[in-house]
């Protein structure tokens, strides 16, 4: 069991009734001249940016607002932000949005108060002292940004997308209403449910697996999303199951299911390149490259991979054969992927392979021009994450 | 499923070395004269205490110590503290030890910024609007008091011992070092674990089984608490089950358990009553009213009470017969209280059956002079707290 640091100081308002709150939750967390950050029209459409904004204004705040923020979010997006929160003294951040818009706030709140280029801190060359306040009203639950320490921005000079983490960036508040995520797609309710178990997963596979504490709550949480998100697939108004999504979301990623193992992320990491060349979903992307990611490496500890067959895929524990169990978990869980609609290899995804021109692009990226490994669990050097896209392709 | 808010800022350092940042947190969090709090001369023998204001000291904190905390903390000592603190200038608070001198910090932080009695806020006469900042360096598992919004004081003037919750008092940090615990007494060991399992079991019995997330979270922690108690009465230095009853004891009560649920609290105001009258130990108080608890409310929500017996007490489902699955796992945590040296009555917790004038006097006491119920599985009246106290005797 590793020693460990708890910090997710985020209050959470969670329920039908909480939109009503953010107005005083800004003017709690000290908010007097307020950016508000969202994605596409569909905040606009949903009525819920004008309520907002609306709330905002009449609490007497000055409210600007700034939309446009695309999946994978973009370094230029953020730049902007920057300049806008400069020129007009912004005091605080609020994303209306999912993870893509939350990431964009997170940046533009490290960039508002560092003297130097934002993209530092995603490129490893500078550490973050402060943030610029933010808080968040959560539309799509899968990301986990709205009480994580994450966030990650995609630089379109390079094709480059990179996460960055410190504790500056937790949001004051996050604000859910699970009937918020009632109109998102099929795709991206699946997508999400895939993210927030694999946010898990990255901290499951470990070798740290004398800390039953910890597994046994990811594995309540594991099964749960799995159970849930055919509810919400079946039926998109669901309000029980799209709460235990939105709220598995968040618990996910705030800490509590890594304390006291070393997490690993090279799912996350050989994902990121998919998505930097093909914009590819974030949760469809780690589906695709997990199955591959697990065969290659599930003998570095069988009985985690057993654990993780029976507990959460609901596997028959065959104990004469832990390797076929290990292995019925990884093909459970590849019917999972296909029963939300979800890829498990890489020609799934972006329909048709991969050249080897382009594995070797994104091994040269994923392993920072080949300075880097990846992962934990098994440690991905140069060629194992060569293999490991060749298996997925 | 209820709407919900959930906050739980603690910085939590956890581990080994977790004791060396002590000094670190409290300035972080702006400490500059720091009363130090503790109990007993355990925390002095184990060199903890001299350890800790050594460190203070040496960056140049000015420190001041109060020992004598004494579990069911006293109003007395809370008063003492306050008055140090104002006249010494105090401004923040290190709590050295468990609940009981934890809650008594956070009395004496509510003390300190009010202009009245600090009871009143004891005694439902008034509502907090601050604390001092205050920190903990975590011994004893059990309160889940280093995480929580809650504390309780017991005012000699009556016998009376009262609960107070409000967000001010959650500490800014908690350091834990589970070796810390390694020479806790059996007794307490197993009282303490008692209390860890009743915090999440207040909020387990609920009629919102539909929030399946926080019940597989609270299941899980449930089964892990019940496993590690007997490793470490087996072996009291063992790392990873101590440090598994540590960190179970802050997720117990820092409202994780709760999110969602409408949670119940009638077993603590029962056990506080006894408590109260006979200077009870608190968790073995709670495992003496539980039992009869429980077989007087199970009908409210049979199936609640199976799953319970199922999934945590390990009984097989019967599902011919709900009501006697239901029974076996009230019988199951019976043997299990037995097996770790916790009565399960209070014969057994004080030695002798209760008179009646006892009871006459703690239902007075819990129902606030016939004035309020408790509970919310089963909304207890009067006349259901006196059942329970005479089928618990």
């Amino acid at each position: 069991m590793k020693d460990f640091v708890y910090y997710a100081p985020t209050e959470v308002v969670f329920g039908v009734e909480s939109e009503e709150k953010v107005a005083a939750e800004v003017l709690k967390y000290g908010g007097r001249k307020v950016l508000v950050h969202y994605g596409g029209q569909s905040a606009r459409k949903s009525g819920l940016l004008d309520k907002v904004c609306k709330q905002l204004r009449e609490a007497g705040l000055q409210v600007f607002e700034l939309g446009g923020v695309v999946p994978n979010p973009r370094l230029s997006k953020v730049r902007e932000g920057i300049e806008l929160c400069r020129r007009e003294g912004i005091d605080f951040l609020v994303a209306v949005g999912g993870g893509s818009v939350i990431d964009s706030c997170k940046a533009i709140g490290y960039g508002v108060v560092y003297q130097g280029d934002v993209w530092d801190f995603y490129a490893g060359k500078a550490k973050a002292e402060a943030c610029l306040p933010l808080g968040v009203v959560l539309t799509i639950p899968a990301a986990g940004s709205e009480m994580s320490e994450s966030s990650v921005i995609s630089n379109e000079d390079g094709d480059v997308k990179r996460g960055y983490t410190s504790p500056y960036c937790r949001p004051r508040f996050a604000i859910m209403n699970p009937e918020r995520s009632y109109t998102l797609p099929e795709w991206q309710t699946a997508a999400g449910v895939t993210d927030i178990m694999m946010h898990i997963m990255e901290r499951y596979f470990t070798h740290d697996d004398d800390m039953t504490l910890t597994t046994e709550v990811a594995e309540g949480i594991l099964r749960t999303m799995k159970d849930s998100v055919f509810e919400v697939l079946k039926d998109p108004c669901n309000y029980r199951h799209r709460a235990m999504i939105m709220w598995g979301g968040s618990l996910a990623h705030n800490g509590l299911v890594g304390c006291g193992m070393q997490d690993d992320w090279a799912t996350h990491q050989l994902g990121h390149e998919l998505s930097a060349l093909f914009d590819a979903t974030h949760g469809a992307a780690l589906a695709a490259v997990w199955p591959s990611w697990a065969r290659y490496v599930y003998r570095e500890n069988v009985s985690r991979f057993v654990r993780f067959a029976v507990e959460v895929m609901g596997v028959e524990n065959d104990y004469s054969d832990p390797e076929g169990t290990a292995l019925r978990g990884i093909e459970a869980m590849e019917r999972f992927y296909h029963a939300i609609g979800m890829p498990v290899n890489i020609h799934e995804l972006i329909g048709r392979d991969l050249t080897d021109d382009e594995i070797q692009e994104m091994v040269r990226k994923c392993s920072r021009d080949y300075s880097m490994t990846q992962g934990h669990f098994k440690v991905l050097e140069t060629k194992d994450l060569e293999s490991i896209y060749r298996m997925a392709r």
